[in-house]
């Protein structure tokens, strides 16, 4: 297997993803051919669960961009079925410290590098076991840094062994840092946010960020994140609806309108 | 029962609608609480059937939208299986004569007014026994025109008993009518709506647009048409996407950012 | 294969039996084990659909109950696909001519009794191709009485090569009959059951009942019904619901109450 | 977003709600509008999963019923995640101690007052962001008392910060008392649920029961208890189901019975 | 849009494809890597309905295999709902005189052509607006012979505009020729066989085999069938499992075995 | 309950089962026809969860094969719930100590000989609570083997209180051992094996083993396991198509094929 996200931002090349919180086929099917990088399915806030993880994969094999999953806890058994159900790479939450660290690694790769369960259903039933061989080198793990006690320990966080991405989750970090939910702009949430990415070039790993807003995405990238997620399936609807609502209603100038029958 | 939307076209209150093809219960919560009159559920191109609709039509009780569906064909057990799943009233395809028109309407009502079966699973569940003295006055039966022969009978289709609305189907019109494809301004096209709005007029009922896009609905509304879908959830699906990536590209004028973290 | 219920109206035993309108499991699962003979799975007016029976029907397997299917619509493609998912017999709606009947009775049997497509997939996979050699013999048909029209050809539908039974549906009678839905004490009513009755027993074969009640059931069985339905999972589980929320609630004489905890 | 049934603790009046095991929306629906103050999924035993708790939960949205959840363990990724999808409250089984109680109430609030992570889906979806500004007074946090360990430590339990409620299991602490499943009225019993209810009432929180039977139910909110269950849906199907079939079966006095056709 | 079987066919290149009646995604995501030409989606006698496709075509799409449906009726709306659904071609049963192709191939095909409603959902996910410029060339439109009446106007049927081929149902032709089910070698049938292929050449149009075994595709390749189903997941699931329950049992001979552990 | 496997475990019965990996009611149907003495679903490496068991278990019950499941992880709440939904045995992998093996063994037990909660749902619903009279005698534990600390305490493990049965996961011992995944022809694979037979037998409980091949499930039972698994659905699946594949390509020899039609 070949991981698309993790050879993109090894060769420092910034990029976008989608993230995914609604277990729709069909949602899932249109992301994967937009343009984006890589889909996150999240199993920690959203509506899904491993469940619809076994119907959403199937669903964008074979398009060009890369199944990334959260789970909801850092757990082995939950990270090993998501692998084994076809995921590229696991987002763990509330990576808080180095023994954290090493617990998501450790579950993310075959012995003797990690302790990975043997039997990877889908993976080998697209590739058979040539996976084997390659899972190790390929399988993103990617450790969130979202507390207080994860800013404090994220220079040994980032020099873990097998973590190959830290990843930002910034209403958590505010929640962690005290602050108000959404005081992105914050002096102390600022500095958590270049401590982070300090430490991820000291280890020579990458960094991501939760795109709370496309113009959040578009800033993380330009400051020197690999990679950030462009918006929530639910966002992109709502804007989408709202938007249509507002044209079909009028309420944008109807110069600029041009006939349509 | 009361069919809001009915009530609506009835006090002569233009509004729109969203088309939904998708079967995710968390896009139908998201869309009822946005400000649309109601929501078409679609079981003829959309990629759902019945029994997503037995989950989809509960998340949206409540709320102030009427679930319409649009039925794969106008076969009275269809339209009355989704009737007794909840529905408020059925769009139904490829209405060609009059004969078609009475066909549908006798489906939306019990006897003797029409030849409906009687077991409204949904509605009783929700109204006890009210519901079989309030369905036949509020049900909302609603053909299409779409066809070169559905054109050719409007006027008698408007005026069948029982038919509340005429919905035009506007991508089958023009193949109905040998135009290409979205040729919605050829005046063939612009000539077939003015005659289906002079025939509902006529008749004393609503006309309805399905929106191609959201400037379609607009204009619908604008030339007289009662209701209009703004809409799909595929469509607001990928365009807010579409929008998202491109700010979060910086494809945008930056300038116009601020900043967000 | 046999066809449990259908021996008991053969052998004039009278016998009850359960009807589903929920597409839930555990339901059909508990109901296999209570005593009833058969259980409907409703399709017509029913909350579920094909998919659902394919869940509901191996729930029940093994279990001494015979599966019944009432149909949307007396189409044999329908009729057929239930029959290959494990149905013992199709309770068909709407069956108003000798004519209607035929068209019910061939699609139920294979050539050249009938006109049934073969694929019996489910019954094969259970019985392998013995199924073949008895379907034609157990499977039964039941043509519903529920129309003025179903009414005035009673006779000749009874009569009917094929037609395993008849069955009323009360409230749609009522209607046909141009009587208030409910009124099942109305003497034209009660005169309607008297010669559907009638019918059956000249023609040899059995008559069943929609029991909107129990009592209702049981006054049938007792006037000579072969079968009745004793009531809907749903009326079962509310009655169960508003029994324990009035004890519950000490709205009952507290001094039946013995203690419990 | 409001907290109804905690609410109505609060001020102290007695409620009653229902049990669900099944996952069907349309016992929820039917349930959401019988008049139960709340409705308890249950993840621990009932036969659903989380999952679906996302079809389930919008079906009784906008009903005025409270919707609570027994999640299967005392994990606060479980807790976070049913809270996400839309709970107002969660019962957490086998808190044994004031750490366990801790851990429980922790997993249920935002900081600073817990530890619960952000990302409230089907509440930002149905409220906005204004969730976040009232979930952490309104979310009930419930824990079960069902065990020898429980018992010895229920007024530390009932004194964690916190805690908005005890539950008890029955049939759990019966167990954990060395009694036999069921004897709840053996005095060991009795004296342990007296207990429980001092102990809440020292800490000036409400005390809930589970009722094994809809009698139990009653005693308890007799004997002081807030609220309890009335019975699951399993039960209450079974026990229509059975009062149907014996009414059917003519196993009741016929003189009682009146003529329905 | 391109029909890779279609394109087989046409270039008179043989092959062989899979019969599907089991709606699970991994089965689907196998067939579609082992090499057949074609699946064919069973909506007549499969036990999976339509909701089921929706998610099953998805996880076969990317791969190199061409996505068939058989639907359950020659009925226009199930064919355009498929079509719509992303079938590359539909299996059309029981199709017994020239007006049924005639019926069929109007389905398949947009105006002028013929009758087909515009509404391609998925295909226009997957290809935007292309699609409906390819459409009418590349889906296929093949009819079933199963019957007498269906064999006495083969000519005919294979002759009408917008038949792409000719499918044989062996069983149902067995009885339709009033042959006991499985009396393939009776040369009543084999002659039956040979007019359906000489009618095929006739026409230009391909011939297939529904294979009964895999032993009746290879005879039909050999004997001039353009394509053959070689099984069904059934049988390829049930012979793999009788197999190693033989081999495990130590029922072969045990000489042939080497060590495994 | 009567738990069979158990029994002929217990009775020194040599029996082979079948390893569910696919969530497909028709599957399991079929598997629990086929004479394998149990089937384990698989929630740890298996494309299923928790909720697709709720549709499986009820599929097969009725059959004579004994439902196991394979947990995720050795955790009492997962333990609990599979029970409650009808499994009559757990296989916990993983197990790497006698600590390991008494916290399974306490989930698979009421107090006092565990800690599992009460609530058997299903097993309720099919037996009564004659179940909690029978379900800590019948319940088989059963405790992986597939690490080096698992190896290196076996014995100990055996003799844990509770535990029926150890079983053997072929591709994570071999991993564990520091082997390549595969060899297990490894002298120091087939020592591992020897003792963990000869802990069993010390135990008086019984050995099985994952079988990885028919074959290898074949040496097994000669070698002295009780029981060992013939192959996975998937397995089945897959080896079944390509036979038909081949035949039907004709790259068998011809000589060897009867005439089919
Ligand atoms: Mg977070
Ligand atoms: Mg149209
Ligand atoms: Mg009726
Ligand atoms: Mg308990
Ligand atoms: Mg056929
Ligand atoms: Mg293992």
């Amino acid at each position: 297997m070949i991981n698309q996200a993790l050879q993109h931002w090894r060769a420092g090349e910034a990029s976008l993803g989608a993230w995914s919180n609604l277990p729709d086929i069909h949602l899932a099917e249109t992301l994967a051919r937009m343009g984006f990088d890589w889909i996150c399915f999240d199993l920690q806030h959203g509506l899904m669960d491993y469940g619809d993880l076994t119907r959403l994969l199937p669903a964008i094999c074979g398009q060009p961009v890369t199944p990334l999953i959260r789970v909801a806890a850092n757990q082995p058994e939950q990270i090993g079925k998501v692998l084994d159900a076809g995921a590229h790479g696991v987002i763990v939450p509330m990576v808080n410290s180095a023994e954290d660290a090493r617990r998501a690694a450790s579950a993310c790769r075959y012995p003797p590098a990690g302790t990975r369960s043997c039997g990877p259903l889908r993976d080998a039933m697209i590739e058979g076991f040539n996976y084997l061989a390659t899972a190790n080198e390929q399988i993103a793990c990617i450790a969130m840094i979202e507390t207080d006690e994860g800013l404090a320990n994220v220079e040994a966080i980032a020099a873990t062994e097998g973590v190959d991405a830290l990843f930002v989750g910034p209403m958590d970090l505010c929640y962690g840092l005290g602050l108000a939910p959404g005081d992105f702009e914050n002096p102390v949430f600022t500095a958590a946010i270049e401590r982070i990415l300090a430490a991820t070039r000291s280890a020579g790993i990458a960094a991501g960020m939760f795109g709370y807003t496309a113009e959040m995405a578009h800033m993380a990238i330009n400051n020197g994140f690999a990679f950030a997620s462009a918006g929530t399936d639910i966002s992109f609807f709502r804007s989408g609806a709202q938007q249509a609502l507002t044209t079909a209603s009028g309420e944008q100038n109807d110069n600029q309108k041009k006939a349509v029958y």
